[in-house]
């Protein structure tokens, strides 16, 4: 197995050197002092990145699915009645979790490639007089579809009948590449994983408890264990865990942090802008379109693109990782087959965007498509050279 | 930090090189078809760890505490009664973490330092005449007192009555380090982490079920989804995961098993038994004792060391940390204060354990314990000197 | 200092991932019995890529300047005539270390974009009837040009008068990229170092020597110790070194050709001819041409391009780095500000080769240069996604 | 090959993981800016070490023995006279390369074991009342013996007579490690290597010229390309190199002399001496004794321990290796197999050191010698114990 081709997949992304080598940090003890100085600047770290002030952030060895399930199982009982939103696979993983946990689940379905339906949420909240519905669920980046939605506008539409039902989250493909507003959104449980916007290998389940996420802990009967902020809690405050930490994942995170924030929070989030419309503009010189239906949707970490009718998208993808050693997202769920996917997010420049975008091409002129090679890239070339202005002060 | 002095800890320990580099891969595409050959081949390897032909293994991105909830929300339903026995904290977890899912737990608790009370689990199933236990937990090592129980007699205790209950076993301080006889013992769902017998870091729950257990799962109804084996099962068919998987944890596992089964487990077992043996002679020269009670009871992984009355042993760990820069294991619960622990797991030699011990030697005189210095490491070295055919056979 | 972009200088190369993790060993013992498991199968493989059975190969702690100064300290007395060709800054460099050694150089010197004038090379051999010329130098591939001359045409020429001089080749940035026929060629001395076509960090000097050049040591009256042969050579008879070897660099040399030959030494050069045939055509399609003056000079592993008159080719160069972190060659010595470099060699793919072209057009079209953006990657992918056949044959 | 167990060699030390890391860099651009802000500091770091303001540092790849070539190619010529004492291994080879290159060296040989006759050399200035010698060699620490010799009184041997010859030292063992002192002391060139007090990989030959030096070199005639310290002069003005740098190394060099500076030089020479007068109280405890006549040639970075007549002191360190995997060094030269070397310098603790000397009570006793296991252990642990104050201070 060879190594030389950056991935294109929308997460796990590459990984750079620096937090490889902060993750694989030798052994510690981790009931020592210097734990400390690991974990408390990565959970202060990751209130900047959410751009929180009050919520607690807790760090599980999980994936982000482990966050969802943080979320719920501390916050809910059998029964409970939670609003969703079914916009893609992801959220609809979201959704099953939350059925196979006993909950009483309202699905606002809408086609794959659209966001959070708002104004349905809104009639449904404003209908829900005697507040049966305990929590809001909402995936902010469908990193199935590449559809990024409106977390400020289910904030509103809840706050328009008052409804006391709180907002949880799946941040997962977004934090760390787009803007995220825990405070100002008024997000109570807010969900993602390492392995995305915060450049990091798969296997933390990061979370954050608004503090009315903390208050409803209490009296939620969900069982957990494994899961329950509780212990997390008890164990931050005197420098441990519940159980044993990732010691070098957690070190890593903290490096992540320090990162971004170097950077500057808005320089990582243009810089994914930039990056992402390039993919766009070469989407748009090779004629094909997002499978996200409107502009105010598209995704700056992700990208899925729809294919020809008639066309096996996956072939695509296939052929991009046997013939070019290349690895794009295939299409999951109901869009399998119609799209794939190139995941601009995290650890990527312009250069390394524009070998992802040639290979495409190939592919695409490999496998019968109606496409003129270097026809995108030129596209993305042009973007990426004229932005310069706004390269070189994200830089400054 | 440095890293110059190995740790002495009853887990994480000492990484090896090779799997440190196994861990830090670079990102690939785990939906790639490349991934079934980091997977398959790690499942393969732990069941031959774990001597078990015919159990199912699954990995969780999680700790061994993460692999404790999947063995009882894949298999029992709320009220279920579970038998288990208490001496040591990582048991008192366990037991925890059941009534906090509404299980019924006959709790067959012994004084710290002791065994499972299998004379008592054989009464106490004896009587359970119409099958109400469902489960019987059995902690194979207690990491806090250093003590390792006989699962073979736990599993005659069942085998008396011919009880029906499944055997569930932490293996999480045993497996890898000290012999773990799966199907012969009818071990129905065993546990454990990467980070202890197989030299890994944190990150990965392991566990594997029996058919009996697998058989379990669509009756229990505890609520499950991170940890539901279904999924993991469906997910390895196609050579995936229902989330994103850890790549580099599993091919870590993967090369753990592969450098276990080189050395040949006996040998591993060996190794381990032989330099316990050396700590052991140490602390007889120093005239100190074990939390174990009794040789058969004697854990190669880790020894619980009690201390004088009127010491506290905390001092000693925390003094070992501070001057010399070595981290051993202090007491935990209720041998807090009463015991330190020195960790013999893993990547360990002779050479290293002689550092830790006469590291320990200057602790316990610099805080004025009545210790010779030089005296347990001499037992140690005359020990290890004269057991070189064995040594030799092992390495050969 | 980020490092997501791959580099395109002409060496150092992109070090794979697998070499860096074999130089970056831990400490061992280089005078234990390991070390000989180590450095044999090395200089067994790197006769292997000589294409050479019966010459013996030397590494030092050294660049290839270090090999340069093996070859003639080794075999050469003040006085001593050599003839050299000169037609880029590293035979011009290799000159300049002859005369500072005090030897007598015949410099046959053609304008730079040339190769090694083998006619003139003949005539002077043949005009030597006293054979005073001792060596003939043969700089097989200028890095500073893009030429790669005709090693087998130059002994023609020693063989057309059956002259007796030695052969001495620069094999730099050829060898481990382009065929190289040590035995065939009958060639004296060979000399490359690390970071070229072995994909290594920088600090290995890597010399074979005939058994005629070996014979030529005794007499030689140069000063030397630190890069005498002989100590070199009683050093590995007893599986050691005159002073401290470099035991990772030289694992990493034992993994590197072992890289090389199960990829193919043939396929090898195949895959770097197909690459740098990509980027031949992208320069074709930019309307601009090689520094080389005819199609047989061409480099397999560097392209030094010529730019427009009037325009400073180092701008670009700088232009690349500063805008798009990405790093180029520059024009050396007397092409300085006339070309710039593109370097293909080692650890490469087409894919990683189409992201440093569409970098070279977006810096050509912001220099103002009339260059049309995609033309060149156009170009270059339709030759890389037709050459399937040769690609998979290869990779196969 | 597992590398679990701390090397006790003379050089290459165990290297810190930060150094390691430092060192294996991703391949950057030479010629980029970016390589001025490591070499730069690199080499004012160095120069702090070296407590020298006015000398110039210069890196070359190679080993130590190159930093020799360098230091006599440069300033000498075939004829010139050289006064140098012979008393151990290194001091012999420095005396050979001397002679190769047509130097005329007035050898004070003295018994193996001791240190530099400062008297003789003394005798020898004051005679030389026409300043025929042009250099006096002096190797301040004798790692083939454990000896170190007093350059300031060589410094004095030169000033009682007004003798305008230079000052060469070799510290390859000991700078980094022991004081040294080169503005104060009057050394004209200093020699050292990466891989002693500065904790690195083998592959940098570190020297230092004084203006004295500098001015000397126009003069020089001895042949030299390679080692021509005008080349890395003009080079490093330019932020360049003559040929390629070896990046990693010097960005490790950076971080090596940021380790030593943080630390505290003084610090760092203490902890030498802590460790070394440990192994130095074990080795009495064995009633065994140095090859080092008297105290204060006691080396602080090796100990040359003398075995008992009809010892074959190599079977010792071949025991060790076979038997307990632990490297210790051997006796060369003269006094092969009359003594084993205990390399304690460079990267570590009195933890570590512990294991070595347990390692080799064991061995002794394995193969007959009359020696207590524990016994020497017990000396060390005692002395390590009880310098807390020190230790304390050193670390403060």
């Amino acid at each position: 197995m060879s190594f030389q081709n950056p991935v294109f997949i929308p997460g796990p992304t590459n990984v750079p050197e620096e937090l490889r080598r902060a993750a694989d940090m030798p052994t510690m003890d981790h009931r020592s002092a210097h734990f400390a100085d690991i974990l408390h600047p990565a959970l202060a770290g990751v209130k900047q990145v959410l751009k929180t002030e009050t919520a607690e952030v807790f760090l599980f060895p999980a994936t982000g699915s482990g966050g969802w399930e943080t979320a719920i199982s501390n916050t809910l009982s059998a029964g409970d009645k939670v609003l969703a939103s079914l916009n893609g696979l992801f959220s609809q993983k979201w959704i099953d979790m939350c059925q196979r946990h006993g909950l009483d689940v309202e699905v606002a379905a809408v086609p794959w490639g659209h966001g959070i339906p708002t104004d349905r949420y809104a009639e449904i909240l404003a209908a829900d007089t005697d507040h049966q519905i305990k929590v809001v669920l909402a995936t902010h980046n469908e990193t199935a579809t590449g559809v990024v939605s409106d977390i400020a506008a289910v904030r509103a539409a809840l706050d328009a009948s008052n409804h006391p039902a709180m907002l949880f989250v799946d941040g997962v493909s977004s934090i760390g590449s787009m803007d995220f507003q825990m405070d100002k959104w008024g997000v109570d449980v807010a969900v993602t994983g390492s392995q995305k916007g915060f450049m990091m290998p798969v296997g933390l389940a990061i979370v954050a408890f608004s503090a009315k996420a903390m208050a409803a802990i209490e009296s939620a009967a969900l069982p957990r264990w494994y899961f329950d902020v509780r212990d997390m809690q008890a164990g931050y405050k005197i420098n441990g865990y519940p159980y044993t930490p990732q010691v070098g994942m957690i070190n890593a995170l903290k490096m992540s942090c320090n990162m971004l924030l170097d950077e500057g929070l808005e320089n990582v989030f243009a810089r994914h802008a930039r990056i992402a419309e390039g993919v766009r503009k070469a989407i748009s010189a090779w004629d094909m379109s997002l499978c996200a239906v409107s502009p105010e949707l598209y995704s700056n970490s992700v990208s899925a693109i729809l294919t020809p009718q008639g066309f096996d998208a996956n072939t695509l993808v296939s052929h991009a990782s046997e013939k070019y050693g290349l690895a794009f997202g295939g299409g999951l769920g109901e869009v399998a087959g119609k799209v794939f996917r190139i995941g601009h997010l995290g650890s990527l420049t312009d250069v390394m965007t524009l070998s992802g975008l040639a290979t495409a091409e190939m592919c695409m002129v490999d496998l019968g498509l109606d496409v003129k090679l270097g026809s995108g890239v030129a596209a993305a070339q042009e973007f990426y050279r004229s932005d310069f202005a706004l390269n070189h002060k994200a830089a400054a």
